[in-house]
């Protein structure tokens, strides 16, 4: 059943450290040019201190402001981020405090499926309001890549960014058609090795971060794989999104994909035949931002007046699982 | 809105290795009696090599079984844990591998509110069934606590043990009563500080662990504080709940708290007025097993035919955030 949401603001922040391709090729010691060609990324930014609450905060301040809205008006607030600030609490509760909201009593939890969390916490938050639990939902997606980077493995290193992006969501005015569909997800553990950090939940705690097993406690990423299974399932999980919700992709005026690398954006705008003009790749400027990269896409997309009122707007992703997911929506 | 949804089956599992309060008085060297009489607990039980997916698959294959379901029927699958097996993949894609699933498809994702995780999803799967988007959905609790327990602070590390527990719910068939209300939950983070483990996310990654810093690295309590901010909050919390479900004590056949000491019931039963015949407390016989205590507890009281269908119970805790959190369900 579709649902009449609206996204009233959005928001995000990025730390002020920028990291080139330029400087990565020298760290890494590589051609001049290698990482710009493997990551599609330009520049990126990287944590230089900050936390991730406050990325939020500062991420979820410009999406309130720009929903005309003030932060009193806000009564739930969802996490949709693949990394956490500390084990606990969790990180919305972080959020609430960093937005000096300690003592409000405004509900805080978190939704994670890595990459594809923001979508997720939408596609919840869309339920509370259709059901009218809550008026005024922020979302936010908050994450450092930076600190589990393995330095070792170049080609996955090369890919991420850290930042915040946030969203603010309402019931849809009677007289207005904005919808959020139902969101489409799909996991196949088969995947859940392909991307991962192993070390530090409870399986290996950060005592037996060594010398020997530090490589446990960074990314890793078996690309080929993760490639692999998305070729051969995205085109028809996109097929079922697209049936489900009666649309076709000539009805759309944007396609935001998950800023996973360049090359896999190439893939997926190939694979999925979506034309240039609507496929929305800010990977150049940000890098893969986690969860964080599809709402700072829609950001960028909304800002640029790529996406306007009325638009019909598939998100679209793949994420550690792994999983596929997706969710339509008329901005 | 009430949702017509209706917990069809229940499951647990406890690793085999059982932590007797005698153990631990010897192991801390307190005097005879010391854990018993702080923590409530008799014994517990803490894994030894299994991991919380393998956990959580053994609670969900009893859930399953218990609803006369198959794995097959199983739509969707929700972690509700405050602890994560590892940072990535979430916990949900793990379960699904641990149970062979992995190539169904079946979508995964992770809540989490630490202690409340379990009542949070409960209340997101009642939204999903209710709008029809998923038939059938397992949601679990898998925790590993001992991991992560600081044995210089006596009181909080006797509080707890590990185990996992399951429960598939469904739409409640037409001629049946079973209901979810609403989830209530309030979080204030003035309390943020109080329940927390800071090392190990993106503040405190692992590298950083060292013999100067590994007390960040574990769950740190300050039970006084908990104390002092639950007994202020939680009257005014469950008046709120029983005024919107327009519902009052004595129309509860039980009332499951989170299991988080012995000394944390007592004052939740004492300020909240609950009679004793209606209070269900297991903790004697698990500690404080993080978002696996009430959904234990629920386990215990049905099958231990203390709830019976139709019987109207509240579950109702406090969690790291610092958050408080309620539902009523008729069973």
């Amino acid at each position: 059943m579709n649902r009449k949401v609206k996204i009233v603001g959005v928001g995000k922040y990025l730390p002020p450290k920028v990291v080139t391709a330029e400087e990565l090729d020298q760290m890494l010691q590589t051609q001049p040019g290698w990482t710009l060609k493997k990551s599609g990324v330009k520049e990126r930014h990287y944590v230089n201190g900050e936390t991730a609450s406050q990325m939020a905060a500062n991420a979820a301040l410009e999406a309130i402001n720009d929903a005309g809205l003030s932060l009193s008006d806000v009564d739930c607030i969802i996490s949709g981020s693949g990394t956490m600030e500390q084990p606990i609490p969790c990180n919305a509760a972080l959020i609430q405090r960093a937005l000096n909201l300690s003592d409000s009593g405004v509900p805080c939890f978190d939704v994670n499926t890595t990459c594809l969390s923001f979508v997720q916490a939408l596609d919840i938050a869309s339920l509370y309001l259709e059901m009218g639990i809550y008026r005024t939902i922020l979302i936010v997606s908050s994450e450092i890549a930076s600190i589990g980077l393995n330095w070792q493995q170049k080609e996955s290193c090369v890919l991420f960014g850290d930042g915040a992006a946030a969203v603010v969501v309402q019931k849809t005015p009677e007289n207005e058609g904005s919808t959020v569909y139902p969101m489409k997800m799909e996991t196949y553990s088969d995947g859940a090795s392909f991307t991962e950090i192993r070390g530090g939940g409870t399986t290996i705690h950060p005592r037996e971060h060594r010398e020997e097993t530090k490589q446990e406690f960074l990314f890793h990423m078996n690309g080929p794989a993760v490639f692999r299974m998305s070729s051969k399932r995205l085109p028809e999980f996109v097929g079922k999104i697209f049936a489900e919700a009666n649309i076709s992709m000539t009805d759309l005026q944007a396609v935001i994909p998950h800023q996973a690398s360049g090359m896999a954006m190439r893939l997926m705008k190939r694979k999925l035949h979506i034309p240039d003009e609507i496929f929305i790749d800010v990977i150049e400027n940000y890098g893969n931002m986690i969860a964080a990269s599809i709402p700072i896409a829609l950001y960028e997309a909304i800002r640029s007046q790529r996406i306007k009122r009325g638009d019909k707007v598939l998100l679209i992703g793949t994420s550690a699982g792994l999983s596929l997911g997706g969710i339509i929506l008329e901005y």
